[in-house]
């Protein structure tokens, strides 16, 4: 890795940063530069683990761009998902750019945009699918991919230098249910015509050749369904998953039943869908409360809280007590995770099953039956798209650095002449002799409460520090002869109670110590706070085997 | 669940406590009363989840024995798992009583007594598999049976009240790896003879009917590393997992291969089994040293690091640069891992396993292949156990509530007059109308460095609040007419940047609200620090979204 250090980036290099999205999975912000211009791609967030307490959300910094407001000339999106667009309302003001967005994803930014009462002032574009988009000095032609979500485009992004294929978030395999499929012949032509490099997602690189479709996950679900004539049913997947929704619909009606959707973001998402034509051959969705007055067996119930979100439709479903005018799911019903486990919720999912098996419940998971497919590629498709693309650069990005790193190694296998696992912040020259020009800066933010704090701030390292050690602030009041005056106040939050009988003893020892100091010079001050820190860091190792934060407040008189 | 008071526990009762191992899984301490004397069962420790950063290790609060110590017949072991034997070095100068272990178990015991200095004066006894033990008025008998380590033993515990059977954990299914079985005829014998109670691990309540045994395991496992005849071949477990080594050692063998063990743990317990005679028949395993000079294909690794614990045998061989003089794994190199994941510690191994991939190595895991079964029983097997011993009382243990309330609900469906799911601190009166007679003291203790502490200790309480929201301590010094002298020190820790330039604001409004106040009466002290703790607490929500802990020194002159 590169020392970060101020570079000038050539004007007349086509150049390309992952300002975010490049190292460790999430954050996704790409900068494409050319001609003092700058092309933004996708703004999304992290979320933080265990390990940041306090920590809403991750954004990626944007600092990098703090000179170059008016320098860029779009920010657009490749798709909806949050690690895509979550970011937006957080930086819009650092960025203050138009945003470029197919009709599904700009339905959803809006919502958010409008939350964050910036609905009038950012400059929301809707681009249809297939279409071009000219932002001198870049052509960008969108180009419809598959995914998890509605609208998946890649980007073909033109310049004189050479034409940057950026996949997002995509697979090959077709996708039916909602009609949308990949645009294979339009990346064959791209390939013909000759791409200079390829920004792809790593997600899958350690995965399958091949995967089963979103069509076998339906008629999986339509079996089931079938095997249950007389139980309640509960489907559980990702809200932001239409085609899985809409193919969770046809299974149930196959079985003649009608849906109901049970959940704040699947209505959410229904709203998106429905504004942008997506369930128009889809009778609205029963509510709760309609569905509650069928006969068991003719509804079937579409939940949120496959992660096992404890505010979630199913965990409500999981409650032992029948709750007033909701859903009672009892012995033999039967609830389907259509859904994977994401790292981190392990815990969570696994409580939620055990409190629906102790109700009686079946579970279905992905573990027992092809009830959920991945939204990202097989690696057959990676090595076929390297095949139609022959790109000359393979720049890996969305995964960890080990996803990164084998994928620039598959890329290479497949004949591709460069490829650089990038970190963020690092600029690659888009060239024949494509080459690391540098390092600009990036890094990560933290939505901390209302502040936003850089993730190798004082403040995050401190939180950190003080959860496994604790705090300790002492106010001693000394006067001109180097006598402590009274008794000295102490917090300890987090290390030992306050009334604890050794604190007297640690107060005599600090006493002590100041008393053979030798009082008067211009340092005194300075002598006698690493004195006394000294004394407290040795006396709670010793006793507590404890190395808190210390801080000393003193006062003369 | 009843309120805690202060209850008399009759003399002539012959009762149960679980002081640990019933409310949540770990910290297996359980407690019979009977004229005036306990005995106790298992002394183990839990583990803390990421909720409790700085906390090591958990333990049972013993706080109901203070005034019971010279009553104390004795502390029996069922076996040596953690959470069985763990806490003993912690509390054994609460209980200062005698200790009975089976030879493997004792062998554990002591050499955690003499890391923690008490090995000269604590008693530990060491009782042979199968054997009686008076412990007036006590009778107790150890029962052989099955589980994921040597010696596992139920205990059946007689008074002329009647015999309770305390399983300990189990399973049914026979080992002949180490030649130990469950001793089906001493249970049917006991049920014959009439079981008062049976007190019952709860593990595996939720799952299968049957499960394969650890032949099946070494089967696979001689099937696999036949597979690879070239390669190098690690296999991880769990290092208490005797019989599984001894069942890889065979695995190995039978492909003529010697068998390296690699990590700390692993040959701790080698030693271990060595000095109880369970390795009799097997060589001395070979050091890495001795292993690195063999050619490939003749040598199998046993590691350590099944979990991805980051210092373990398995994580140094997931290195991409070689280490010096170690062994090293490459592409087609064969990592299995005959081992479950204990929740928590996915993200971990899911880290380590596709490191080891990075590198080319192929991972087989329980998901592929047959190569670990559990250690507790299958869903015959607990039947079974209620058909031999046909308990006029089942008291499950040893899982959290949804699985004790199952297993109470099966042993009801089994024909159990009486099924109790108790939690920690009830005192069930054992008779033939059993009840619970009230509740005692109990809890959880954290061991945070050198101190222990209670769970629910305001301690633990502000540093759970501190990861979230930090703190903040300000000194003010404040003369007799209510002014502010000098600058106020403040310390915010975790909480925003100490060069902050909203200091100067909020200091501001710390002043303006000590200058309303009346100065003079002899609360003029509590009333500063209210005011400037609404102060603080309002400015810091405002403007951060916060809600730290707050502490004022006022010093006054």
């Amino acid at each position: 890795m590169e020392e970060k250090k101020e570079m000038v980036i050539p004007r007349d290099d086509f150049v390309f940063i992952p300002l975010g999205g490049a190292t460790g999975i999430g954050m996704n912000f790409f900068a494409y530069g050319y001609q003092g211009k700058w092309l933004l791609v996708d703004c999304g967030v992290g979320f933080p683990g265990d390990g940041l307490p306090g920590v809403d959300v991750l954004l990626p910094n944007p600092v990098f761009l703090a000179d170059k407001k008016q320098d860029i000339v779009g920010l657009v999106i490749t798709h909806a998902h949050e690690d895509h667009i979550g970011a937006i309302p957080h930086l819009w003001r650092d960025l203050q750019c138009p945003i470029y967005a197919t009709p599904f994803a700009a339905e959803l930014i809006e919502s958010k945009l409008n939350e964050s009462g910036l609905l009038g002032r950012a400059d929301l574009n809707v681009v249809e699918r297939g279409s071009e988009l000219e932002l001198p000095p870049f052509d960008i032609e969108f180009i419809s991919m598959c995914h998890s979500i509605p609208e998946p485009n890649a980007l073909a992004i033109k310049t004189p230098k050479g034409t940057v294929v950026h996949t997002g978030d995509w697979k090959l395999n077709q996708d039916p249910i909602l009609g949308q499929e990949t645009d294979v012949e339009t990346l064959k032509n791209l390939g013909k015509r000759g791409v200079l490099a390829l920004v792809c997602d790593s997600t899958n690189v350690f995965g399958e050749p091949t995967t089963a479709t979103e069509s076998d996950v339906q008629k999986t679900l339509t079996d089931l369904i079938g095997q249950y004539p007389d139980k309640q049913i509960a489907v559980t997947c990702f809200a932001s998953n239409v085609a899985r929704v809409k193919g969770i619909y046809q299974a149930a009606k196959a079985n003649g039943r009608d849906v109901c959707l049970m959940g704040r973001s699947l209505w959410r998402m229904d709203a998106a869908a429905r504004a942008t034509g997506y369930f128009h051959d889809i009778p609205e969705f029963l509510s709760e409360r309609e569905a509650m007055e069928r006969p068991v067996g003719t509804v079937l119930y579409i939940c949120t809280g496959s992660q096992g979100e404890s505010r979630s439709a199913l965990a409500s479903l999981s409650t032992i007590t029948p709750i007033r005018n909701s859903v009672y799911f009892g012995p033999d019903d039967v609830v389907i995770f259509s859904s994977r486990i994401i790292p981190g919720n392990e815990k969570a999912i696994a409580l939620l099953q055990r409190k629906l098996k102790a109700k009686g419940c079946k579970i279905i998971t992905d573990r027992e039956e092809m009830v959920h497919v991945s939204g990202h590629y097989a690696g057959q498709d990676l090595q076929q798209i390297y095949q139609l693309l022959m790109p000359k650069i393979a720049l890996p990005v969305h995964g960890e650095s080990l996803e990164l790193n084998e994928h620039a190694r598959l890329a290479k296998k497949w004949g591709t002449p460069y490829a650089f696992a990038l970190e963020d912040g690092e600029v690659l020259n888009l060239s024949e002799t494509p080459e690391i020009l540098g390092q600009v800066e990036t890094g990560i933010l933290a939505v901390d409460g209302k502040q936003i704090l850089r993730l190798d701030s004082e403040v995050i390292r401190k939180r950190r520090k003080m959860m496994d050690d604790g705090s300790f602030v002492v106010t001693l009041v000394v006067d001109r002869t180097g006598t402590v005056l009274g008794e000295p106040q102490i917090s300890t939050f987090g290390l030992l109670d306050t009334d604890n009988e050794q604190k007297a003893e640690l107060i005599q020892r600090i006493k002590d110590q100041i008393a053979q100091l030798e009082p008067g010079d211009i340092d005194f001050n300075n002598r006698i706070d690493q004195a006394v820190r000294t004394v407290i860091r040795k006396f709670l190792d010793e006793f507590y085997g404890k190395h808190p934060l210390i801080d000393v407040h003193l006062v003369r008189v």
